[in-house]
C-alpha cells in the first residue's frame, strides 16, 4: 500500500475510541441499519444481542443491503450520526451473478473457460456495484471431493491447480485493476479459508481432518490463488482444521495466512462462526469466542456479537492487546481507502445505471454462451443433436421449471430465467412440441405420468428434463443419497418402454449416481444449474447450434460407497488391473469398479478430435531449461468443435507418495471441421514441485511421465527426466 | 532385558558374516524350506526372486508352518545345514482360533469380556504352539469407522479405548507370563501399525490421510496398549500415513515406535510390504526399498527379497550403517532367545498334545461361551426367546452353512463347525423344525424360495438364518453396498406376505444397512462369524437358555451415505437438533437421521435394566484426588442378565475440539431378577487427558461431564469440574 493511504489511515485511527474501533468490526444485516426498508426491525434483535444503539451507528460494515436506493439511504443515515465520518462497506454474496445469473460455479467449472469466468464475474460486478455493493464474498474456491456434500455445486471442483486458475479469473473479473476508480466493480473475499471443502460424510458445517501437508498440497492453493491475484479479503470457515475451528485457528490464520503469506488484508468470519466456536467446544463464552478469534486473526465477525460485547473488556483488562485491535481497523479502514468510500461513499450505487445495466441484453448474452460451454454431455449414440423435422416430446419436472438458476442466486428470479420448453419453443414449431411435466421432483401422480406417456407416443424423440431441485444443493443440503429421486427414475423406466430415442438433461447441483439414467437413455447432457439463460443454452446444444464442450471437473462416481473418488489419487502398494484376474489382493470393491463412472476431464461433443506427434523438446528438463510438449489435434468430423487438450505429470517417485496424475496445464481450442492444429505447453520444474514430508516446497530430480490427452483417464504417455 | 540375554546374542552375532546376518531378516513361506511337506515347490519361487540357497539356509523364519510333525521337520533340516546352529521361529496368523475357531473380532468386541478375550486367545495360543507356532500375528487392533473396509471384520471396533483393552487381553492370552517356560503360549505381533483401519473409501490398501494429533489421538492408542502389555513384535501396515507408506516411514517407526515409545521387539513388515515401495511410488527399485524399509527400521522383510538382495551391497557401499542391520539382528535372536529356541528349536511341537489339545471339548465349551457373549440382540419386539413348544421354519443360506467361521479362520474347518440348524435340532424335536435354504447368499433359484414358503406356512415362527459369505469381509474383500444381497432381501419380502413372527439371526462381517431387514422382521440377532460353536450358542440365546448381553463396538450406519459415523464424533459448530425444526442451516443430511440406525455400545436383552442413584462423590476432581462415580443398576425382568454399564465423558471446552462423549470405563455386571447392584467407577485426571495443538498429552481444568448408562446414546448426566 501507498506511504499516503497508510498515513491517513493512521490518523484517523488515532482519533477513534476504543468503542468505535471495536464497532468497525461488527458485521450485521440491513435490518439492524436506519435507513433500510427494513429498518423497522432494528430493536428487536438488536436487543436480543444485547448489542448498544451506540455500536451499530458506529459499526463498520453491512451484510446484504443491496439496491442504489436502499445502499444510499443506509450510508446517509450512517454519515449524519458517525462521528468521524466513517463510511460503511458495503458487502454481499454475489456468487455466480447478481440478476444475470450465470450457471452455477460447479458448471462455470466445466467450462475450462478463464476468459468467461473473468467475464462473468464482471458482469455480476457491475450489476452489483451499480446497486450499490462493494464487496463479494467470493470466490468459493473449496476443493471437492465428496458429492454428498451440497455446497460442491459452488466450487469449480476436485482439482488444486484448475480451481487455482477459475480463482484467479474471478477475482480479476470481479476486482479489475483499480478499486479506487473502476467504480463497476466490487472487491472479492475468497473463501472458506480453509478446507470446509472436506467435511466428513459430506455433511455441511462436519469436521475436517488431514494432515498439514495434505492441507497445503492440495486444498490451500486455490486459496492462494486468489491471494496472488490481489484479492482484497479472506472469509474463515465453518469447520474445524485438525480439531480448531478455522475462526479460532491462530496457526491457520495468524500464522499460514498473515505471517507466512503475509496477506494484510481484512479476514470476515462467517455468518455467525465466532459465536459458534461456543457450541464446537473450544471456548465457554463469548468473552472466550471473541478472544480467540481476534488472537486468530479474524477482523470482522459476522452477525453475532462476541466482538460488539467483550473486546473492549478484554483489552482493558489486558487480556487483548489493543495493538491487535488497531490491526484490524486499519486493514478495514484500508479496505474503505481503496475502495474511495471516504471520497464517494456511495461508490458505484447509481439507479439509473441499476435500470440500464441490471440485465441488460449484453449480459444475458453473456450467461448464455457460459452456459453453453458448461454444460457436459456425458453420452451420445447418435440421439443427439435433434433434428428441426423430429416431434419432441419435452418430459420432466424441469421441463417448464425455472429453477434452473441453483444455490446463491439471491437476486435472480426464476420467472425471468429461460426455461427448457421456452428454449426449444425458440427452435421448433408448436405443433412439433408436446410438453409434459411426467413428475414433481420428489413426487408425482398416475395423471402426470399418463399425459406424458401419451404424449410420448406422439412423438419422435423423448427429450427428459430431470434433477434435483435447486434446495437440494447449496449450503446445509447434503444428501446421502445421490441418485435422481425415485419418482424421476421411475418415469424414465416408463418411458423406456415405448422404445424411442430418448435424451436426459440434467439439472443437478453435484455428480450424481447415474445408474437408472445412463443405463436407459441415447443421450446425457448435463446441464448442472445453467442460470437465467438455460433453456436457451441447452437448446442450443440439444440442436446442434452450439457444440457442446463442457468437460468434468469432478469425477461422477459410481455410487455413494465409491466416495471419495477423485483422479489425482495414489496408486496404493497393490493397484488394481481389471484385466489381472489372478490377484485377489489388491485395493478393491468386489461389488463396484474402482474409477468413477465418468472421470474427471469427460465430455463429448457433436465431433470427435484425434490426437498424434505427441513430443517434447528434450527429454531432460532441469531448473533453468523447461521443456516443450506439442501435439496434433485434428477435428475428424463435420461440425466445429471445441476442445480442452489437456496435459498431466506423474512423478514416479517421490520422497512421499505423488498422485498418478495431476493436471498441470490446458489448452481450449477451436478447430473446424478437418482442422488441424499444433497445440504446445512448456514443462517447468516448478510444476513439479509437491510438498515434502518437511513441508517444504520442491522438486526431486528423477524420472516423470507427462499424459496429453482429452481427459484424466486417456493420454498419450511422454517419459521425461528432471535433472 | 536382562544383561544375560543381551550378552549371549551379542556374542551370537560376532560370529555372524554380513550375509547371515541379512539372511535374518528374511521371511518366506513354508514351501521354499527344506523339511517341509510342500518342499517340492522350492526351486521355481526362489529363482523367481533371485534368492539364493545359501540365504534360505540362513534365513530366520518361516511363515504359516504348521503342524507338530512339519515344523520338527522343517527345523531338522535347518539347522543341520545352518552353520552356527540358529533356529528358525515360526510365525503364522492365529487371529481368532487355530482350531477352535472364536468369534470373529468384531464379534468378540461386542462381547465387552476382557477375560474371555484373553481365555480365548490363550486356547489359541495352545493349540498352535503344540502344533509348533512360536509367534501369532496378532492381535490386529486397528480403529476402524468404515464399515465397507472388508478388515473391520477383524477389529475390535470404533473405540480407542475398547481396543486398547482388548489389546491388553490378547496379549495376555497369547503370551502369558514367560513365553519360555510357558511352552503353550506364543508371542504375539500386534498389528497393523499403523492406521491401516482408516483406508479411504473403505477400500483395502488404500491411503491414510489424518493429522498427526488424530493419529495420536484415536489410532495409536491401541498399538501402544498392546506393546504396554509387553507385545513382543509390531507388524506393519499396508497404507500410507501422511503420504508414506507404513513401511517405510520412518517418522512412524524409528521416531514414534523405537525413540519415543522405546520398543525394542522386532517389526516385520506385512505380506509384500517391503517391495510395495515400488507400486506405491517411494521407491524406483528393490534397492532403494530395502534402504527405505530399514532405515525407517523394518526387521524381518515378510514374502519379498529387497533385503535378501540388497542390503549387503547398501552396507558395503556404505549408504546403509551395518550397525542398523546389527540392530535389527539382535533383536531378532533376542526374541528367539525369549522363546527358548536355542534350548529347545521345538518348542511345544508336540505331536501327542496336538491330537488331546486341539480342538478339545474344553476348548469347544470356551468358544462356545464367547459366541453367545458375542451376539448382539438388535432388536425383539416380543418374538424372542423361542418357546420349546413352537414349530420352528429355519429359513436362509446360513440354516445349514458352516460358513461361520470368518476370515482368517486358517486351521478352522467349516465341516467341523456347528451349524445353525444343528444347534436348534439339539433344541427341538424333529417334528418341531422345518429347514429351508430360500436362496443362496448372493443367487436364488423360484424352487428355492417355493420350498421355503411351503415350510414357512406350516411353522408358527420363521428364523431366517441371513447374512454374507465369509469371503465378503477380510482382506482385500472391500464392498460398496453394505446391505444384505437382494436376493435375501427379496426373500424377507416375501416371507413376511405370511403375517408369521419372524426372527433375522445374521452372520456377517460388518456393520451392515439393515433397512429391508430389521423393519421386516420381530426380532433380529446380530450373530457376526460366530465360530466353530456358533449354532449352538445361537440356539442357546434364541431359547433364552443364554440371555443375549453383547453390544455393539461399531456404528450401525443408517446407510452407506451416512459413512463414517461412529459415536465420539464432535458436536460441530451447528449441530441438528431435530426437535429444533425452525434451524436449517445446521449440519445434517436432507434425507436420513445424523444418527447411526444403532450406536456404539447398544444390545438388548431378555430382561432390562434400570439405572437410578446415580452420584459422583465429589464434584471436583484434582490431579491428586480422584473421584467416584455409583450408580445403582436394577434388573426388572424375570430372568437373569447381564448389563454392560458404560461410562462416557465429555470434555466441555477444550484447547482444540473434544469429542461428544469418550468411553472411559465400563463394567459387565450379573444380575439376577430383581437383583440390584451399585457399580462404581473411578475417575482420574488422567483419563481426562488428550493431545493439544502442540501433541502435548494432558489435560486442561474446566468443567466436564460423566455419563454413565447402558450405551453411547442413553445415560445419565453428571457435571464436575477438573480443577
Amino acid at each position: 500500500m501507498t506511504e499516503n493511504l497508510t498515513s491517513s489511515v493512521h490518523s484517523l485511527l488515532q482519533q477513534m475510541t476504543l468503542e468505535e474501533k471495536i464497532a468497525q468490526f461488527m458485521q450485521l444485516a440491513t435490518h439492524f441499519y436506519e435507513g433500510s426498508f427494513s429498518a423497522g426491525q432494528i430493536t428487536g434483535p438488536m436487543e436480543e444481542m444485547g448489542i448498544r444503539k451506540e455500536t451499530v451507528l458506529n459499526s463498520g460494515s453491512v451484510l446484504g443491503a443491496s439496491g442504489a436506493r436502499e445502499i444510499r439511504s443506509i450510508q446517509d443515515a450512517h454519515l449524519k450520526e458517525n462521528r468521524l465520518g466513517i463510511p460503511l462497506v458495503m458487502m454481499a454474496d454475489i456468487v455466480h451473478g447478481f440478476e444475470t445469473i450465470f450457471p452455477v460455479p460447479l458448471g462455470i467449472g466445466c467450462s475450462w473457460n478463464m476468459e468467461l469466468a473473468e467475464q462473468s464475474a464482471q458482469v455480476a460486478a457491475k450489476e452489483a456495484a451499480v446497486s450499490g455493493i462493494h464487496v463479494t464474498f467470493a470466490p468459493m474456491v473449496d476443493l471437492v471431493r465428496d458429492p454428498r456434500w451440497g455446497r460442491v455445486v459452488e466450487s469449480t471442483g476436485e482439482d488444486p491447480y484448475l480451481n487455482g486458475q477459475f480463482a484467479r479469473a474471478f477475482v480479476r473479473g470481479f476486482q479489475g485493476k483499480d478499486l479506487k476508480t473502476d467504480l463497476h466493480r466490487v472487491a472479492a473475499c475468497v473463501k472458506h479459508f480453509a478446507a470446509y471443502g472436506a467435511a466428513e460424510g459430506g455433511r455441511d458445517y462436519n469436521t475436517v481432518n488431514m494432515s498439514e501437508r495434505e492441507l497445503r498440497e492440495n486444498y490451500l492453493p486455490a486459496y492462494k490463488a486468489a491471494l496472488d491475484e490481489g484479492c482484497e479479503m479472506v472469509m474463515t470457515s465453518f469447520n474445524t482444521v485438525d480439531g480448531i475451528p478455522a475462526s479460532g485457528n491462530a496457526t491457520l490464520m495468524r500464522h499460514l495466512l498473515r505471517d507466512e503469506w503475509g496477506f494484510d488484508g481484512v479476514i470476515i468470519s462467517d455468518w455467525g462462526a465466532v459465536k459458534e466456536l461456543i457450541p464446537h467446544g473450544v471456548a465457554a463464552d463469548e468473552a472466550e469466542a471473541a478472544k480467540k478469534a481476534i488472537q486468530a486473526g479474524v477482523d470482522i465477525e459476522m452477525m453475532t456479537p462476541c466482538y460488539a460485547n467483550h473486546l473492549q473488556e478484554l483489552v482493558e483488562s489486558g487480556v487483548v492487546a489493543e495493538e491487535l485491535i488497531d490491526e484490524g481497523v486499519i486493514r478495514i479502514l484500508q479496505l474503505k481507502k481503496k475502495l474511495g468510500l471516504f471520497e464517494n461513499p456511495y461508490r458505484g450505487a447509481d439507479e439509473q445505471q441499476e435500470k440500464e445495466v441490471v440485465l441488460c441484453a449484453e449480459h444475458r448474452a453473456v450467461a448464455r454462451e457460459l452456459a453453453e460451454k458448461s454444460c457436459v454431455m456425458l453420452k451420445n449414440e447418435g440421439a443427439l443433436p435433434l433434428q428441426k423435422e423430429q416431434k419432441v416430446a419435452l418430459i420432466g419436472p424441469f421441463a417448464e421449471s425455472g429453477d434452473i438458476l441453483g444455490a446463491w442466486s439471491w437476486h435472480g428470479s426464476k420467472e425471468k430465467a429461460m426455461k427448457l420448453a421456452d428454449g426449444l419453443r425458440m427452435k421448433l414449431d408448436s405443433a412439433q412440441l408436446l410438453v409434459g411435466q411426467g413428475c414433481d421432483i420428489q413426487t408425482g401422480t398416475e395423471k402426470q405420468l399418463e399425459d406424458a406417456l401419451r404424449i410420448a407416443e406422439q412423438a419422435d424423440v423423448l427429450v427428459l428434463a430431470l434433477g434435483e431441485a435447486s434446495s437440494m444443493s447449496g449450503e446445509a443440503c447434503s444428501r446421502s443419497d445421490i441418485r435422481l429421486p425415485q419418482v424421476q427414475l421411475d418415469l424414465v423406466k416408463r418411458l423406456k418402454e415405448l422404445g424411442k430415442p430418448m435424451i436426459a438433461v440434467l439439472f443437478n447441483g453435484r455428480p450424481l449416481d447415474l445408474h437408472g439414467v445412463i443405463d436407459q437413455v441415447d443421450a446425457v447432457l448435463e446441464a448442472w444449474y445453467p442460470g437465467t439463460e438455460g433453456g436457451a443454452a441447452v437448446a442450443n446444444l440439444l440442436f446442434g447450434d452450439s457444440n457442446p464442450s463442457g468437460r468434468l471437473t469432478m469425477s461422477i462416481p459410481f455410487s455413494v460407497g465409491q466416495v471419495p473418488v477423485y483422479y489425482n489419487h495414489f496408486n496404493t502398494g497393490r493397484p488394481y488391473y481389471p484385466e489381472d484376474t489372478e490377484s485377489h489382493y489388491v485395493s478393491k470393491y468386489l461389488d463396484i469398479p474402482n474409477e468413477p463412472l465418468l472421470p474427471f476431464g469427460f465430455g463429448l461433443s457433436y465431433t470427435t478430435f484425434s490426437y498424434s506427434d505427441a513430443t517434447l523438446s528434450e527429454n531432460t528438463l532441469t531448473k533453468e531449461q523447461p521443456i516443450s510438449l506439442t501435439v496434433k489435434v485434428k477435428n475428424n468430423g463435420k461440425l466445429a468443435g471445441e476442445e480442452v487438450v489437456q496435459v498431466y505429470i506423474q512423478d514416479l517417485v517421490g520422497e512421499v507418495v505423488r498422485p498418478l496424475k495431476e493436471l498441470k496445464a490446458f489448452k481450449r481450442i477451436h478447430l473446424e471441421p478437418g482442422e488441424k492444429k499444433v497445440v504446445s505447453f512448456t514443462i517447468t520444474e516448478e510444476q513439479l514441485r509437491y510438498h515434502h514430508a518437511n513441508l517444504d516446497f520442491t522438486s526431486d530430480p528423477g524420472a516423470f511421465i507427462a499424459y496429453v490427452g482429452p481427459n484424466s483417464e486417456e493420454g498419450i504417455a511422454l517419459p521425461f527426466e528432471l535433472q
